[in-house]
């Protein structure tokens, strides 16, 4: 027996792995979205959610039946942002290629960033240095890659003054937020240097706390890149190395809206 | 050279092709999902979905922003009903598990038989035998499948009156109501002796518009089999070979719920 024999059929034994690797089949699939209800975070201007029962019980007919109603805002709870929201003519909720939102995923941590001089104040911006941090680890980023941050803010949901600075409600409130976000610098570096296809994070805003402008919300939108907000779980990710699925609500027109937030990890 | 090292080098020629094959890099996106608006259809007595303006336009800051609020009823548009609905004490739609919407999907047709004899009553139920002309062409339907009914119907949405034979609302239209959907004996011969994960269809009930008892809801629900309803873009897929995601918004509590329901079509 001669080398190129053995070397071709070691080979063979790992094609099962390989396929297995590729596969939607064999894994674990993550939630990583918040469910909705009363005490689900919203913008302290924007209406919260609201379920009503239109019938809980047993029917006359001698079967149960159980039917509610929704009422809330776009924004608010595990959500996207679409590109109209801040980018007029730019696309809405419902016009999102399904492909900008699945794929390749990503999670860079910058919670050990976050609230270092003082605890109260959590208005960290995620910097270009704190992406390429990842990048020593990892390599560069990929193209279509989907980008999230764990800034550590999900531990505090749904404690309002923890997650977001404040529990108030009402335009003075505004003033009182607190928590991490994209920097625009780090927003456009990643548009433009990686061309990235979504980000996302598990704050209430791609734009941090403290933010008048919303300047990082307006780079992505410029580029038609959607961002993902209030996303859960993310501390039960790896650092790379699984597909991203997230499917919004299709509203029409919308401007962003509830969105369901999943991840397949690979066996 | 003898005929190992021949056969493994040529097994080898193909690993790129069979991961090609398993992962979700290659193939196609299809949503099957309608989108919510004002002519979202909805069951006569339920509301409908509405949308209104909190802000569209340039901002005193400088910049354009625009953003809205929801109201609708859980059960319209493309949404799932989770056993809840209909069976009380069993889970609501934030508990069904996501494996149970995500799998290996099929599509059986059944838009010939529906309407034959009066196509203004287009109260067909889809039988066992629908079901078993698809395993004739190709082979029984695994476990863990998701099956799906074309009826045909899509193509009517969204008029009312040709849809689901009625754009009257209220209690009185209800009887008026006339659209296919799948038999109690059909729904259980799924669940007992295919063991599938879920059902769906392209209609705005499960059970047809004739019924009066939901028996088939009953009988799903009862085995934790949730129901997919007003699905889109069905002639779209083929018959099998692709992977359904329904991803439904994670409602605390919901006995149902606005779904993006979306297939993978592999290469
Ligand atoms: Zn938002
Ligand atoms: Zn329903």
């Amino acid at each position: 027996m001669f080398s190129p024999t053995i070397y071709c059929c070691a080979l063979l034994f790992f094609i099962p792995a390989l396929l297995q690797a590729a596969g939607l089949n064999q894994g674990r699939w993550i939630d990583l979205s918040h469910d909705f209800a009363a005490d689900t975070l919203y913008w302290p201007t924007a209406d919260k959610f609201a379920k009503s029962t239109v019938f809980a019980g047993e029917t006359e007919k001698g079967y149960y039946y159980s039917a509610y109603n929704l009422a809330a805002a776009e924004h608010g709870g595990t959500h996207v942002d679409a590109p109209v929201h801040f980018a007029q003519d730019h696309i809405s909720v419902d016009k999102i290629p399904l492909e900008q939102l699945i794929g390749p995923g990503i999670v860079i941590r910058v919670a050990d960033q976050v609230g270092k001089k003082d605890k109260s104040d959590r208005n960290y911006l995620i910097s270009i240095d704190d992406i390429k941090r990842w990048e020593t680890r990892h390599g560069a980023i990929e193209k279509d890659t989907i980008v999230l941050f764990d800034t550590g803010s999900a531990q505090f949901w749904p404690d309002a003054e923890k997650y977001m600075g404040t529990a108030e409600r009402g335009d003075a409130a505004v003033a009182k937020l607190s928590f991490p976000g994209l920097s625009p610098e780090a927003a456009i570096f990643l548009a433009d240097e990686r061309g990235v296809k979504a980000v996302g994070l598990d704050t209430p805003s791609i734009d941090y706390g403290a933010s008048k402008l919303f300047k990082t919300h307006r780079a992505l939108f410029k580029r038609n890149i959607p961002a993902l907000e209030n996303v859960a779980n993310l501390n039960a990710l790896p650092d790379k190395g699984f597909t991203l699925i997230a499917l919004p609500m299709k509203i029409r027109g919308g401007s962003g809206g509830p969105t369901r937030v999943v991840a397949f990890i690979p066996q």
